[in-house]
């Protein structure tokens, strides 16, 4: 039977080292979170794209159904151009007509706006004392830092790379999740192409934990006892899963998205930029395919404004072939399941592992 | 402690459930195959580009160094077209010049000579008794496999998705070399785009192990005890490991080729076709970044043949940087040693893996 309580583990004050992808667009509802942290894992809200006075809507919900820790995930705010966007505008038009989308974008946020709500973010957090927040997208300034940690939140890095991983623990971080190719939705690489920075965890955990001395949280391709075992034999002291809690009752996904990965029999979700104009990992479906042909994709978040009501009005049609239909490379493991039920059947997995 | 003794190990007759990469082009010496067979392992001969009398000499000199079983492995021809050839030969012209390169290939190979070099492999691996034989770039026919088998040969398939795997399996071959993103050197996709079938190690497995009832051997980045836990975790039997045997004392490989890998910290091997003309996994060099400026590479073998002097140049002269550097995902993991080391390492490494 694996060793279940370690440094992670002691650090996050939780049962099982299992923590809960913060996958952000409406997927981790409070029941979600709270469900998780009950079952002795830690839940995330992903709240990349919400408002502080959302995110305090969704903390009082969570709080009222749990006890025990959960976490937050925040987006390093990003550099982007005005470049593209008439071109994609146009290039959206026919495709937006087809689905009876009316929206025009003229306004978008500026970098300052941004900026200014991701300090608010940060602000929430140290006020409402979360207990754990992570960040993908870069690394936040030792200033923040510092603030959260004076204020007892337990600090996350997200990493693709050994250099990554490297650059948040020097920042004195306290743990890093270590994005494996095989991960679902947005990459977190922040150095470099990211391109180049799509290591599988068979090598990215083993390199990692040999140089870094902070736990390994590993993320891409975990649905089962088995990732779990596999990816703490590596040197990982813990896992992240997203796309095995994004098919669970609780998680707020829509059904034609969850059918969708459970329907599958595809093994190769593909890196697209169609959708939100930084790298994800999703489902091939018709707005994939149909915008191969558009090389002047805008910078996320642009992109990310320009097909949001696209995504929304194909979902609300309970048509899956224009919405982002995020999943990691093992959607054949998926199942439609209570959070409470995934976890009996890892737990209970592990201990049939034949192997160890 | 890991079981190793198991359903692979019963079928290859071995002790360890580990097998040496067929790495081609020289680097399966005699040598690192005998080492391996006697440290308990499966040493095997990398015969893609060898002809039946090259295979000959060596199968003597295996035989005088091992009674352990060891096995060989053999490319499936591939169609190509003569096309790009007169492109590609002025763009590598200057780059040949600055080497002192004077070859200029005119005549090449047909398909049928190829296929014609690969029946003979085949009857070769009959009369010699092989005892395993294993096959890349795709499915041998259905006579031959079963010709092998009536020779007592063992039959293995390569696979980079689940669905190759399936194919593997329903030709009655007898295990599988499930090859993850994570591998070094060519990929052995056969269906469908190379592109999509970057699949992770983390994911290919347990997907895999979950619909194919033969054994299978996880291959890429996988180094040392860690890896090999975390692939049987997954549901492999054994591994196989390429990166890890091409840095051994044994090995062929060039000094400076070993040096590269062992000196570089980099853990980004990337994918490119200048080489060949088939996709392939390598230290990112010189001749890397120039050839990303062409973009009508002539098909493998065509482009292999083109390069071939240039790269043995490139190696006479010590020079790095317009060889194939093939490296798995994990070249931060490799070490200079004999392969008894290496065995002795990874099972002392297996005692004390501290999580089982």
């Amino acid at each position: 039977m694996l060793k279940l309580h370690n440094q992670l583990t002691e650090l996050l004050q939780i049962t099982y080292p299992i923590i809960q992808a913060p996958m952000a667009g409406g997927i981790t509802t409070s029941k979600l979170v709270a469900a998780v942290s009950n079952a002795g894992g830690l839940g995330m809200i992903g709240a990349g794209y919400m408002s502080p006075d959302e995110i305090r809507i969704q903390l009082k919900e969570i709080r009222r159904n749990t006890k025990h820790p959960f976490g937050i995930n925040l987006f390093i705010p990003q550099k982007f151009s005005l470049k593209n966007i008439e071109n994609a505008t146009s290039f959206l038009k026919p495709i937006k007509a087809r689905l009876n989308v009316t929206d025009e974008n003229k306004l978008f946020p500026t970098e300052e706006q941004y900026l200014e709500n991701f300090n608010e973010q940060v602000k929430l957090v140290i006020e409402e004392k979360i207990p754990v927040c992570s960040f993908t997208f870069g690394l936040p300034s030792k200033e923040i830092v510092s603030l959260l940690k004076e204020a007892s939140v337990i600090v996350i890095g997200t990493a693709t790379t050994v250099e990554e991983a490297l650059g948040i623990e020097k920042l004195g971080m306290d743990a890093i999740v270590l994005q494996g190719s095989e991960a679902g939705g947005h990459r977190g690489s922040f150095l470099g192409e990211c391109q180049e920075s799509l290591i599988g965890l068979m090598s990215l955990i083993p390199q990692t934990a040999d140089v870094v001395t902070i736990p390994l949280i590993a993320a891409g391709g975990i649905m089962d006892a088995r990732g779990i075992a596999a990816a703490m034999c590596l040197g990982a002291k813990g896992v992240q899963m997203g796309t095995a809690f994004l098919t669970c009752v609780e998680s707020g996904a829509s059904q034609v998205y969850k059918d969708a990965i459970l329907n599958t029999t595809e093994v190769r979700p593909v890196l697209t930029k169609a959708f939100t104009g930084k790298m994800a990992r999703g489902l091939k479906n018709t707005f994939i395919i149909e915008m191969e042909s558009e090389t002047e994709i805008p910078d996320y978040p642009i992109q990310n404004l320009l097909t949001k009501e696209l995504r929304k009005k194909s979902s609300h049609q309970n048509n899956p072939e224009y919405m982002s239909l995020w999943s990691g490379q093992s959607p054949r493991l998926a199942k439609h399941q209570a959070v409470m039920d995934l976890f009996d059947h890892i737990i209970s997995q592990l201990e049939k592992l034949e192997i160890i």
